[in-house]
């Protein structure tokens, strides 16, 4: 049974009651974040009970030391953690000497938490009764600043109910925190210097072995009924952390409230030996500011992202409150303005998995932000791969690859690869592809040719020269085959011609030729630039193009179907549905042997290249094909239903469709997976927003036109997206009437609309 | 290039000059054992250069937590480590209060070290001149007793060559020891009590978390030149160690000697609380016989040892030492004694690898103990499986199967399974096959039916199930396959239809109907309580024979062979001959990807099959099978030589059968795999012995005979070996002029040599 504790709203994750048991849940399902930081939902107030604290710096990582059980030549020495910085949102406390700690008080009632996505914050209420008899309502609200991503901001009140009392507010900053991900208990932290300024404290601290600097830093205003009270603060410092008490008494039903203003400046941005002086400025703009400006200006910076991501649901609210939740983390986790960043698959609501890049950008993330943000993000997230070419030939040549082969990491911080299980790490080599189709489909989406003569061509050439180097001939076949790879299915390993990796082999070596030829015909100085530095010539394209001609494809003569890899139809073929339902997740109850001879699949493989690929595959292919394979997949990968969702919809069957869609968009608010508590899943949310796009309204590019084929699920009233579409933004809207199309821009557009032309000309609703 | 620096000679290892880059192969190389424990060859006085200190408890381990990068359901919790117990050897010298120490003398001379194998004892002398000048002649011999096994011996003299000089010796013991071989740096032991009395010392410890119970003793007596000198000991204790010192004025040329006797007792066969007490008598014991004594005992016990397990080679003093370093290894490492004991991968030589218990115990060491000792050593090992069943039951659940199929650990000390790598641990399950196919090989040679009734049926029904639910039917191929398994040939991972493990598989299955039927016949009572027991029906056994009739073997039409695995023909067929030497050993060179995706074969895979099953294949067949396979083999396991050489040899290719017998033979006196120094391969010294004995003795069961089909390499003039067979032992000379059989014991014995019948009667040497 999932849970079902959310309160389903429009524009807000809710949660009533206080229960213990969810509180790490929820730390993560409330998680803030504004690109440059995020931070989990943990109380500012003490809390003794069970809690996973997290606050996270884009950017700033750990470099781990391998743990293995046995080494195999090629591992990396390291893996990146995700790493939890500095705490700067605490503030204990103290109410007639008595600590505040949820988790001691004789009862709480009125617990209330919302997460605004529509402005960007976070809120929390309660009534507690003190063991000391005192009844206080507390309330919270905080928010990480978009408009300056180096700051956030609290306020916090507590009024005492029942008498008068002595309250002392604490707010401190603490780099005394360690990571619950953590290969050796290694100390992550080297803390320089703690310093206190009247009313400002600072701590300094630098990261071990990666030696990034940081200075978090807080100050505060403290309110007695809205009416500012200056006090002094008595300061007091350890080696680790800064504190600061403010007290206050406090008449019955007077609400005594801070503002507790703080963050983080790192050297990434800032200069090292100025971070003080950076983070005092900082503070005195942000105080200057003070809270409710500020929050002014949060609202106004989220509406700005909404305008043109927000995606309407009318007639289901969970539908809504999901779609909602998962762009609202998508813009928390990564905007798309610093150069240097990636989506990391638990953005900064969780360290599992480390490292903050995987083919899950390109795969996923890539389409939405280029239909939602201005289509130089998407260029910015290619050319973050270009500036690691280097270090992916470097990694191929760990591998024995040779002549600028590049593969690309599975995970990676800095464009090493630091990923250490040799299945997936040397054999998952699909995520190669991925980086190619991502050239191609920003191309095809932007028309924007500029990226390949300039950056993408040498990135499809190191890919290109990889897959002619790791295949090889077989005799037997006659034909090109790849032994020994990992498909996007993990649960087979090592498997022989995975059908998609082969696939998406071919069609790299293909989109490579193709893109030399087009670069020597019209942009001939990149092309001479290129060939000098790449060294490739006649002889060696035709290689490649030899293998590309001769690549080999399992194919069933009796399903008609091509096959997931060779010997799958050896399997045991007992489809999911008639499977014991107490052997469910296989991952949590089998071994992984029995997983592996298993005919079940993680996530979609060989539909994942009817997904990239469509357009080379006929509707009754694509139908075949996930009639063979739908039934054996368990979708025990987030990634797993949005592509199922987006082809069921295809293939009109819209009650499947919106069971994927649901699991999709709701996979952490229900916590599907079981798993919410180690943070959300944060790259899967982009193919929630394909479900809808790609999927319901079934947004292709045909014809160098945006086209749409709208499919309503039975229950909703309508719904509506909008794409950015070579700098002209165009709203769809369905709904069970009809559809119809807006657009905001200079120039009338031609889209295809179920296979028809349409016009649509500025700001003019068209039918369709 | 390997190591030469051990000089052959026929009887003895021998080391000269002083070398301190060999110091830890030289300790691994001039290790002793005696079964009960075992150390390796470490200098008695202080060396501060690089060393490699170990010292064996037989049956004493340490549960060290599994240290995996990503776990797997199923995993074993801990990995037995072979644990380093305390020192009991230790002897600082102290000349004119300078310490000996040979990282540190002003020059070594005359440095010699032996290791005689006749008579079981290490010996090493060496003159020092140290920096105060002082020039001295030191000579150590110990050895640890066969007779008397809790209990070794060291006698160590000095002599001062320039002038008189001060001589302290401290005899020590020390618990204060660690693993080199250790997943978190836990601490092993726990020191519980230091005592002495007088002349002796105790150091009472116990492993943790397995609660072994320890007593390290020791005691000494002094002499100058032969006369011994009772001198009062200096006493002195840490929390740790005892330590006792003796000093003496020697003149020039006068010697000092110390008689130190040491060792352990451990509460697996002596009373928790009466160790001390144990230790006293046992020290009392040993002191009381004396040195030279008691080495007088150690000779006799090695001669009974040499009269029965020696081959003598004439003609090839490094092929002479070779087989009887290999021989003197395995009896140092296990004699049959312990019931709960077996034949570790590094014996008492390293710590590699963990684990007392391997495949290789059936596979490999079973043949040479069946042949060289009395037959209920064989029966013995064969009963450490039984003891186990529940155990490998109960891991066969862990992996899901159910109905008391049994499968066995790839690594255990206690029966349960400490491997954790899901390539090996779950798949490589063929070690099944090895534990069936040691009850019908113990059979065949002792004709002693008794066991399995009483005992190994249980096992042979254990391992069927086993493999009846591990292949499931394919309705592709009509058969039944087994997906997912890793063979012998460990450079392939997660294969299908590996050609041995099916064929194993089968051969189990039908065996264990075979002896169900057998049993059911000739020993009824038995039959019922087994089937009561194991609860087996007629359908389930039909059920199995339908799966034996039905194995699904991969062949080539084209090659006329078997194929080692599904798709064995797509690889890059490359011979090792024409593979770049520079990439060898492909293990040390090549990332785990690339050697699984080679053809390159790390040890006998078909052709395990082919040695073990001969008589299933005609000479023809392993002819083309060795043909095909052996040019991919790269021999990189040290199990691969011995089986190579002895079909070599069948195939009548000697000049190859003989570089496979050096290699094997001498695999660790010439350090091939560069690897000596962290201990010696033991268990595949059980294949050296093969290779003469099934190699190039031919010796075989064939119409419930031995059968010899003697051939011999070129340069020997002769060679002789010795067979314990069904209680008469039966010597076999070969020499270039031709072969002759002579039998100890009562009844005149039939044997067939080259195909013919021949009768030898007791004590008559026959020509044949």
């Amino acid at each position: 049974m999932n849970q079902d504790y959310i309160i389903p709203n429009a524009w807000s994750i809710l949660e009533e009651g206080f229960d213990a048991t969810m509180v790490k849940s929820s730390e993560s399902l409330f998680s803030i974040g504004n690109g440059a930081m995020g931070q989990r939902a943990n109380f500012e107030e003490k809390y003794t009970g069970d809690t996973f604290q997290g606050s996270y710096i884009a950017g700033v990582y750990y470099p781990d030391k391998t743990r293995v059980g046995w080494w195999k030549n090629g591992y990396p020495e390291y893996f990146a953690k995700v790493l939890n910085a500095p705490n700067w949102i605490g503030i204990n406390v103290l109410i007639n000497k008595e600590e505040l700690d949820l988790n001691a008080c004789k009862t709480v009632s009125n617990f209330r938490r919302e997460l605004n996505m529509k402005e960007g914050w976070l809120s929390r209420s309660f009534v507690a009764e003190l063991q000391n008899g005192i009844e206080i309502k507390v309330e919270s609200k905080r928010f990480l600043s978009l408009e300056l991503d180096e700051v956030g901001a609290i306020k916090y009140s507590v009024t005492p109910l029942n008498s008068d009392a002595k309250i002392i507010f604490s707010p401190y900053i603490d780099a005394g925190i360690t990571n619950e991900d953590t290969n050796w208990a290694d100390q992550f932290w080297d803390v320089l210097k703690v310093s206190q300024n009247n009313q400002q404290s600072f701590v300094e601290a630098r990261t071990m072995k990666t030696n990034f600097h940081t200075c978090t830093f807080m100050q505060s205003r403290l309110f007695v009924d809205n009416e500012e009270v200056l006090t002094d603060c008595n300061n007091k410092k350890t080696d680790k952390t800064a504190t600061c008490s403010y007290q206050q008494e406090i008449n019955q039903n007077q609400t005594y409230t801070i503002h507790k203003f703080g963050g983080y400046v790192v050297d990434r941005n800032r200069d090292k030996n100025e971070l003080v002086a950076a983070a005092k400025c900082i503070l005195d703009k942000a105080v200057s500011f003070g809270f409710d400006a500020l929050l002014e200006i949060q609202k106004q910076s989220w509406a700005k992202i909404w305008k043109m991501s927000d995606i309407t649901i009318e007639g289901d609210v969970k539908a809504q409150q999901g779609i909602r939740f998962n762009i609202f983390q998508l813009n928390q986790t990564y905007l798309g303005t610093d150069a240097s960043l990636n989506i990391g698959p638990k953005g900064f609501t969780g360290e599992k998995y480390g490292g903050s890049t995987y083919w899950d950008t390109e795969a996923y993330c890539i389409p939405f932000y280029m239909a939602t943000k201005d289509q130089s993000v998407a260029r910015t997230l290619l050319e973050y791969r270009y500036k690691h070419l280097d270090k992916a030939i470097e990694n191929a040549e760990k591998l024995g690859f040779t002549n600028g082969a590049a593969l690309y990491p599975m995970v990676t911080m800095n464009g090493e690869e630091c990923h250490n299980e040799w299945e997936i790490t040397f054999e998952e080599i699909h995520r190669n592809g991925a980086i190619a189709f991502a050239i191609y489909n920003y191309h095809r989406f932007t028309e924007d040719y500029s990226y390949i003569p300039e950056k993408g061509l040498e990135v499809l050439i190191g890919i290109a020269r990889f897959w002619h180097q790791r295949v090889n001939f077989s005799t037997d076949k006659n034909k090109y085959v790849m032994l020994g790879v990992t498909g996007p299915n993990e649960y087979e390993n090592n498997i022989n011609n995975n059908w998609y990796t082969n696939y998406i082999a071919k069609w790299c070596i293909e989109y490579a030729l193709e893109n030399i030829e087009t670069v020597k015909l019209d942009h001939i100085s990149d092309f001479i630039r290129i060939k000098e530095k790449t060294n490739f010539n006649d002889d060696e394209l035709k290689s490649w193009k030899n293998v590309a001609d001769n690549m080999y494809f399992p194919f069933s003569e009796k399903h008609n179907v091509f096959l997931q890899q060779d010997g799958f139809l050896d399997k045991e073929l007992i489809t999911v549905a008639d499977l014991d339902q107490s052997q469910r997740p296989i991952n949590q109850k089998w071994s992984w042997d029995r997983i592996l001879r298993s005919p079940y699949i993680k996530q979609a493989d060989t539909l994942q290249g009817f997904y990239m690929f469509e357009d080379h595959f006929t509707n009754e292919e694509l139908e075949r094909h996930f009639d063979f394979y739908e039934p054996f997949t368990v979708h025990e990968s987030s990634l797993s239903p949005c592509v199922h969702s987006i082809q069921a919809a295809k293939l009109n069957r819209m009650e499947q469709a919106y069971t994927f869609y649901l699991r999709t968009s709701r996979l952490d608010l229900d916590d599907y997976n079981h798993e919410v508590e180690e943070g959300l899943h944060i790259t899967s949310m982009a193919g929630t927003w394909m479900s809808i796009v790609e999927g319901f309204g079934g947004m292709r590019i045909i014809n160098n036109m945006l086209s749409f084929t709208p499919r309503i699920p039975k229950g909703w009233k309508s719904y509506s997206f909008k794409v950015n579409f070579r700098n002209q933004v165009i709203t769809v809207n369905v709904s069970q009437n009809g559809n119809n199309f807006e657009l905001e821009g200079k120039e009338e557009v031609k889209i295809l609309v179920n296979g028809e032309l349409v016009n649509v000309s500025p700001n003019n609703l068209v039918t369709a």
